[in-house]
């Protein structure tokens, strides 16, 4: 599959997705939606990758849904092909099946957010571990100024990072904001100046890419992601103690206290691609059986 | 009927509940509860109501239940006529009657809280949308203090809005404190002068009246706190699908979307009062068949 | 039982918790876990205990597992006498069993963090109430660093605390970061120079002693723990009704009022070995069975 809507690139261990419609703002259509599902499919099974970053081509992240179709452009979801999909009985939203692929990734993902993120530009971003933003970034949840509704599952992401009161007063108004209302409102965990933007996500990428073991951080991800879903801390409990169990006597975690007794740098020898721990737990849990 | 005990107005497509016992600083009665609940069944009734602001007469917003029975207040719950209805065995706290009552609001509603809010006074503000406060304004989660429990279903709203470290600290120590710390805490978020704060709840009321689709923001509005009660984001990603198949090719969307294009304000048909899609989750939702 | 690796003491209906391996920077052993187990089964069952305060001797709150074992430490868990019990097949994570221990303490527990938190010397702080911390305190969520995965259920109170996203950051690159970091992330509630740190802690215990009902307390930290785990607010409500029913007919509720009108201290009757209400909600719930 060669990539058209989107560039991706594997650098020193960190893979780049970048959205790439400049002449649109990127703009989010059905076939940005496959790539970006297939480059995260890549990014998974390439031991290479130790975390992804994403970010826009040209002055924008992403603009939202390519509204080139006019007023009809949500009455016609679910007509092309490749979109029959359907979750209880309704054709899958777009935006959803990016945002639930990107979830379940087992790298960490990191959003490098340049310039405007609105509608599916910003929901898109909610399943990433960490956003970080230009000063030049914008942000808008715009869906209500356009008559229809959040999507994307922003509805589980959002109040759950930025709190109910911020996600509603965001929602409901539709509002474009800065870079600076969307710090303040924890958002994004910090904003850098345009240049400083690339430097400061992958300097991120790389204190985990450097230090840490591929197969932990998989599954640490898995763990919190799902931990923030599980409704006692039992769950937490009962998969942190099988994969304690799985990984405490495996290679890696051998390397790591040898390492770190020795004072140096860890070789970790496991590789997500063969070692991932039976315990992982699943996540995000589709009750629907798509 | 006619209110006794708060005040209830539509101006200019934003309705305001007065809490209005100012000799008794607004304490909270079983007129006041019954009267909430009719004002809130008002405005989801009334089209031409697009939010709602909550606010209280005189010097303070709520300072709490009333307490003029003295040390047998809290003994006599669930005797008076009306008040028989019971949840597990029990009376229904009063206090939660409200609250879950706003919780299903299908219009935004603000909280101007111009004084102190102390008891059911702070609790029934969780689960509105946003919370504004004035300089004067005071809070306390006093219930430890006087030998009972936060009540009005704060139990869920307080950690999800503060997080669970301040809202025990709060809780634990049923301390009364200014808007600087729950400004800093993130009960409220933005305190004004005094004089600036009414005009500030209907600056962001009027941003939602203006610029929205009335149908996308009860949708948007039911999404968010469902899915902030959501066991999986799979659960959104099904609500959103639904209510992007409904709303995507009604007339809000045509009309949402030509508008942007066009660069005017939109002027949207679609009514809550006969319009709203199928697929809006029902939430809270309630397991005890009550 | 006589405690060798922590120490325990009562001052003015205060318990404090201090972890005793100074020489070990307090890491964390087999024999700290059952004794920190044992010292909150203590508090509980002492009505002279308000509070809890938990803090490290020497510089050190506490540096994490003991890995004077080596590369093997954490390949033989589960093989010492006594920690046969199992969950879902696995042993029991050490560190969890301690967490959830302290989740469901009577009494309010206050972490006092006095120097480096590391690895699980601060997980296991995460079901405590509030975490206040010394200006050379030092945090960590090392495990990725070391092979393993974050424990003691970390994955269930850290994003709940902090955010999915401060979370991420921290357990993905196993960063150890200053006070400032953690203040800033909101992992604690407030910095303090070393030599305020202990007063500070002993004052917030002192305002829950001196000024609340002790099974209100316990009531409304069963309440707001589990209504961060609940599915509805609904839940709440019912938990709420039944607690306002048993509690507001009882001595400490009219002790309370009649106080408060009186605008004098109240003296609570009611005691937590004997009072506390049959509604009172089990939590955290265990689906497993152990």
């Amino acid at each position: 599959m060669a990539f058209t809507e989107i560039e991706y690139g594997v650098t020193d261990r960190i893979a780049t997705v970048t959205l790439k419609r400049p002449e649109r703002l990127n703009a989010f259509t059905f076939t940005m939606r496959g790539e970006l599902i297939e480059a995260f499919d890549r990014a998974d099974a390439d031991d290479d990758v130790r975390a992804v970053v994403v970010t826009g081509a040209g002055r924008a992240f992403c603009a939202g849904a390519d509204l080139s179709g006019g007023g009809g452009t949500f009455g016609h979801l679910g007509e092309r092909p490749g979109e029959g999909e359907t979750v209880d009985g309704a054709p899958r939203d777009g935006g959803g099946t990016v945002a639930l692929r990107v979830a379940r990734s087992l790298k960490p993902v990191i959003g490098a957010i340049n310039g405007p993120a609105v509608g599916v530009g910003v929901t898109m971003t909610l399943p990433m571990d960490v956003r970080l933003a230009s000063e030049t970034a914008r942000f808008g949840f715009v869906f209500a100024r356009r008559g229809i509704v959040t999507e994307a599952a922003s509805s589980w992401f959002l109040p759950r990072i930025v709190g109910i009161a911020q996600a509603m007063e965001w929602a409901a108004t539709g509002r474009v904001f800065p870079a600076s209302e969307a710090l303040e409102g924890r958002l994004v965990s910090r904003v850098y100046p345009q240049e400083e933007l690339l430097p400061a996500a992958y300097a991120l990428a790389r204190e985990i890419a450097d230090n840490t073991s591929a197969v932990s951080v998989a599954a640490v991800r898995r763990l919190m992601w799902s931990g923030l879903s599980a409704s006692s801390p039992w769950e937490a409990h009962a998969a942190d103690s099988r994969l304690m169990a799985e990984l405490g006597g495996a290679a890696d975690a051998a390397e790591g206290v040898t390492a770190f007794l020795d004072k140096r740098q860890a070789d970790f020898p496991m590789r997500v691609s063969r070692d991932l721990p039976p315990g992982l737990p699943s996540w995000p849990d589709n009750p629907y059986g798509v």
